[in-house]
């Protein structure tokens, strides 16, 4: 069947009528090549299907919330059992305790767990957990880091005002001076840093974190009496089975986690040492659905498949296939790829490729061939995908850039992304 | 089967472990009589059962999401068809777009919805719109008045700065002199007065509004250029099928919704007028699971259900029945209550109480007897509640009252409450 997106094109025509600017937030694909499908039906495993029924292999993850692979058995099972006993109830159910009886078994550093739904949830409540155990207000964090999208840290600045981050202090990812000078300008108000696992912004290379840089992380909070902050939301579970900082031998005094942590089903959390259990108990915070338990009794399912299968073992195998034949086949077709951070996390860029055509062009054909990549954002690998998946993908993509080759310079321009990171 | 909480006690010193303060939140039994029941198991129409098995004919709904019944079996069929086509995806899936067209269907005021996972996400999104509908930065709110759980807005002060909510201006609901006062305050500087629809703080009488305060804010707002915010998140669609503020005439620029849109599956939604698309479109909001399919499908399904049955005269007639039975039976007691609010969503309190030592008497004698009320919270009835529930209500409410005369002023300190309101 013909790739066609006629009913993403009716479906985002009526969007437009009763959705401010058709769609929002991180799933819009307003900075997305034109034909890029917006709208989904199904997924399963590691494939997603959009709504005019065009299979892809997804390398996006649903942005990382798929770890295990779409509507895994066991996951799923557990999940549907609770939901016909009750999700959102008067009370949370057992499945609270067991859950963060299970989190604190697996990440080391962590003694207790606070849950929540977003994302920005976990990280807001570490601001306020640093704040009230130090006294203090500044958070150092890193330029171009995404720690959310609320008024306090959204990365557009729309609808905020300078007071939502007064006492942010920024310096540069992995480079020790900044941070030494970031943590002399707090004087004697820095409350906590916030750091990303890894570097992983949008538009840039990733960079892993260099092992000096973090244990520096960790002597600047114990010297200053601030707390550490790791931001696992987007790499938590999938780079290891503790916080991802586990592999530099850091331990932070709070991690946040979200996405995958119930395979999908929504729930984030707050994951903390004992230091800090009295300040997380004198913060009130709360949502309406947090103490849901049908995402509770997902993670813990969850959280049993990461300890006794090899999943990430097989992720990674497979983002080294997939890593190392993209880059032969760029080569051989005459392009210079970027690929950068953790394979099971990769992000693709194309050198001399200042405002993305080239990684549009790519990850258009590649899309229209049943690959689903981001040109600018950190994909992410599941567990479900196959050695025969990469294969198929493998074989996608070099006729992707064949076909990319054979535009040579025509290409279209990307206004819409031009407009939003400015001139180069 | 006699009453118990020997698994209760278990859970709890769990907890205690692994969670800080062992609970947190609207759902911590912390300041509610120390036997009432933390933990839960299952759901179902009007009914709760903790983890004992105590079975509780439930007047707090979830606090709020269950409108129609727990597990109610139209909408759970509606969610698990979708759920195994699949819920958070690399895309949003048409019910997005369908959930919209239904919400701004019966939402007069609206124009548009964004949908997010919190109550707090909303009217966080709410004062994001305003302050890039107007360009200014000043919010005019209810002093006393909830409206979520994030630092610029959670009714606690630890871990927040005076920053976070540096453009707050306070009046008192009702009041109109005090309104002008706040407004007056703000100078050239007012972006938006946020409202409940109705007076629902804890701890003391609901107070419906006073129309001439509701066309007031309008009138205000109007005036100014600024944005009228109806937050909804807890009344929406329990007094009207429309916007509470419908029943008083006055449609708000932006309202804020949660809860029970999706009869208890995690979603809330900002709704919009036109006239604040444009800024609603210029802001970064997200979170991971904001696109999820499943609570959409049940959304769509909920609102039917809302549009074409008679659920809220249903709840509103046992609301009735109920309150008037309590009248009765409080004064023949001896005792006199402070009914207040919709019927459908009562505060009750006992007159000559400061301490709430009679609430908290009256409520943990009901609870044991397999009635679950709160002695400082609104509470909301459901619409699978039957007249023989209420019947059997009252019978346990009439020996909850006859078992808290007997108790005369032997009633135990309620210590932990007295700490969180201060001194009387």
């Amino acid at each position: 069947m013909p790739w066609t997106n006629t009913n993403d094109r009716k479906l985002r025509a009526r969007a437009e009528q009763v959705i401010p600017g058709g769609m929002y937030g991180h799933q819009s694909t307003f900075l997305l090549p034109d034909e890029f499908p917006q709208f989904f039906r199904r997924a399963q495993g590691a494939r997603i299907w959009d709504a005019d029924g065009n299979e892809y292999i997804d390398y996006m993850c649903a942005y990382g919330p798929n770890l295990l692979g779409y509507a895994h058995p066991e996951v799923d099972a557990a999940a549907a059992a609770q939901q016909r006993l009750g999700d959102t109830m008067t009370g949370p159910s057992p499945f609270m305790v067991e859950f963060a009886e299970a989190l604190v078994g697996m990440v080391t550093h962590a003694d207790w767990a606070m849950f929540c739904k977003n994302g920005t949830d976990a990280t807001g409540m570490a601001a306020m957990v640093a704040r009230a155990h130090t006294g203090r207000r500044k958070i150092v964090m890193a330029t171009g880091a995404y720690h959310g999208a609320a008024a306090w840290c959204t990365p557009l600045p729309s609808g905020t005002l300078p007071d939502d981050r007064a006492h942010h202090i920024f310096h540069t990812y992995n480079d020790i001076d900044s941070l030494d000078a970031a943590v002399a300008a707090a004087g004697d108000d820095l409350a906590a840093i916030f750091v990303t696992p890894l570097k992983h912004d949008a538009f840039v290379d990733q960079e892993m974190p260099d092992p000096a840089y973090a244990r520096h992380c960790r002597d600047l909070c114990d010297a200053h009496g601030a707390l550490l902050v790791v931001d696992d939301v987007r790499a938590g579970f999938r780079l290891a089975r503790d916080c991802s900082w586990s592999v530099v031998g850091v331990e932070p005094d709070l991690s946040t986690w979200g996405k995958l942590i119930a395979n999908g089903y929504p729930i984030s959390a707050l994951l903390g040492a004992d230091k800090a259990r009295a300040a997380a108990s004198s913060i009130y915070v709360t949502g309406s659905f947090w103490f849901a338990a049908v995402p509770m009794a997902a993670g813990v399912k969850t959280l049993e498949i990461l300890r006794t299968t090899d999943y990430l073992e097989r992720i990674e195998g497979l983002g080294r296939t997939l890593r190392a034949g993209l880059q032969e086949q760029a080569t051989a077709h005459g392009f210079t790829l970027r690929q950068t951070g953790p394979v099971q996390m990769p992000q693709i860029l194309f050198a001399d490729d200042p405002d993305f055509r080239k990684g549009f062009g790519w990850t258009l054909e590649a899309m229209k061939r049943g690959v689903y990549l981001h040109p600018w954002h950190n994909m992410f690998l599941c567990a479900a995908l196959t050695e025969d998946d990469v294969r198929q993908t493998l074989s996608r993509t070099d006729d992707a850039f064949a076909a990319l080759k054979k535009r040579g310079n025509d290409l279209p321009s990307t206004d819409r992304l031009q407009m939003i990171l400015g001139p180069h």
